[in-house]
């Protein structure tokens, strides 16, 4: 379909402005979805700047994908017209290795083809993300969205939600389980509000004392401003598991000292400076340090589940895309509470 | 007892020398045993130099200890005279704590008791280790020698023995594993031996060609010249577990690329400088760093009689304890294969 409507980046320095896209008509096995909400995650940023090398101009951002399914094809089982469905961070893989058979597409080894900033599987056709007014994903790369959650503050679910709820599940979060989760932005609050519902009690670290209380409305248990030596001294040793939701400059082995025996902590941003670990925190208590990326496609669908059963959404702020280049300058300085969605009607 | 002939080190600049301890005399749970062979560990060295800090002196070092039972006290039940035995890097702990009641001593939340270079659960009495004629130790920190194994051989299966085999099994080494082992000396050449008997598959990395036939002998498959990038890129994504038994700077990267998704490279020694490692690394396959400290009481015990039923023990070079100061000269060099075995009738 030609003329879909967008925003772009253009160049790492500029900003993000109008541009218009074709997209592939739905094969047999695509769905097509009129976009409604779509929302923005710190790797907009980060890709959109260049940050990470590597990225490809013009870039449609976007992989926060939630709207109404408007066309499929004729062989497409899953959904149908006027499904309420989500895109996430991928929208392709290979599906023969090990990984995808296993359902972790996120891990394919022979590449899976991100929602944006990334090609097809042909190897040249760009792909586009969810800054556009329309998107056509192969079924099996579409979530079903819970009827219950409402839209826009269940966008930022397919990459903030998914990329928490993972390492939770994989680390087995759960009753009796004392779980740190340092920061609380995007991703942060998510994972205090998913690791709450699975039973665990959540710490949360943070620089400052400003989120106190929304941790707390969050699920949180604990909050530790990490200043206070003599508090992070007391949970020395006590955590099972830590989830570092931020990407600045830490010291890892001030929170490795944290964790019990056998246990992790698990990075899911890229910090600005290589984690430089202490072998011996990690040899004393045979602990590791770990990543984790998004989710399967399968898991996605099981977070989305999770949350229409437990009723989480994101806590959100609305903007129109004409305002997407205040919206990173603010998302940057942590201005943002706590995750911004883009309304497409404003596309239109 | 009294008298018993050592050899020490008296302070961190000075050669190891002739020194005379007194020990308890056998307690109604203690086994009193006449040292045959002691080991020479890498962490001797360390310690002897106060390169980790916090040595106390004179130090007797030694963890590699092996002999024969020449008393025992007589609520002993476990040992009689003329048993053939062992003592590693603990000769106590708390015995109350998790880790403790895990068999797990090695990582006692209270702090285990070091063979040397440490003190007494009275935090006052020095322990002194196996550069000596006798030592005294509570009947459940001693090991049973296997009768099939030479006692001076069986020495170093005390540390760098369990130091390997712990990790191998605690993550899953055996049949249709493919595992890498950074490193062969002591530690390596331990690994190659015991993941052999495992069943796994070992790849050696070393900086040069020259032990290539030795770590076939051990029973590794490959053997992978680090500076040849070609055969090191060609194992990205093929090794289920890295062990790292070298201490020396490494590119962790390097490595962390040759991991299978949802596998780990295992620290056992600490390095002159922090690891430092790209988190994207870990991220993009889930993969971890973690760290191992030699193994409990229970499987050591494991470790020795799996050495005894696959005949396994380590390449040694037996010394004299006048000679222990070129030993560890020698030993800082990387000239022994594989580990120095100190007789200890030498020092009678």
């Amino acid at each position: 379909m030609n003329n879909v409507m967008a925003y772009a980046a253009f160049d790492p320095k500029k900003p993000l402005g109008p541009f218009t896209i074709s997209r592939r008509e739905p094969g047999i096995n695509d769905v097509q979805i009129d976009i409604k909400y779509c929302g923005v995650c710190h790797s907009d940023v980060h890709q959109a700047r260049d940050e990470w090398g590597g990225s490809i101009f013009p870039m449609v951002p976007g992989h926060e994908i939630v709207g109404v399914v408007s066309k499929t094809g004729h062989a497409v089982k899953k959904y149908k017209v006027g499904d309420k469905v989500g895109v996430g961070c991928l929208v392709d893989s290979c599906r023969t290795c090990s990984s995808c058979k296993e359902g972790l597409e996120q891990y394919c080894e022979n590449g899976s083809v991100p929602t944006y900033n990334g090609l097809e599987k042909d190897g040249k056709t760009p792909t586009f993300g969810g800054y556009s007014t329309h998107i056509i994903v192969h079924e099996d790369f579409v979530l079903k969205i819970p009827e219950n959650l409402p839209l826009d503050a269940a966008a930022p679910l397919l990459c903030a939600g998914i990329t928490t709820y993972s390492p939770l599940k994989h680390w087995k979060a759960g009753p009796g389980k004392k779980i740190g989760v340092i920061g609380l932005g995007g991703l942060g609050h998510m994972a205090v509000k998913i690791g709450h519902a699975l039973g665990a009690e959540i710490t949360v670290f943070s620089h400052s004392e400003r989120k106190r209380e929304d941790a707390k409305r969050f699920g949180a248990r604990n909050f530790v401003v990490t200043k206070n030596q003599n508090e992070m001294e007391a949970l020395t040793n006590t955590l099972d598991l830590i989830i570092n939701t931020v990407s600045v400059e830490l010291d890892w082995n001030l929170y490795l000292r944290l964790l019990k025996r056998d246990s992790s902590m698990v990075i899911l941003g890229v910090p600005s400076k290589a984690p430089e670990v202490s072998a011996f925190g990690l040899i004393a208590g045979r602990k590791s340090l770990a990543g984790s990326l998004i989710g399967g496609i399968a898991e996605t669908q099981e977070m989305l589940d999770f949350c229409g059963r437990n009723n989480i959404v994101c806590d959100i702020e609305r903007v129109a895309i004409q305002d997407i280049n205040t919206a990173y300058e603010r998302m940057v300085k942590g201005d943002v509470r706590y995750r911004f969605v883009i309304d497409i009607e404003s596309l239109k």
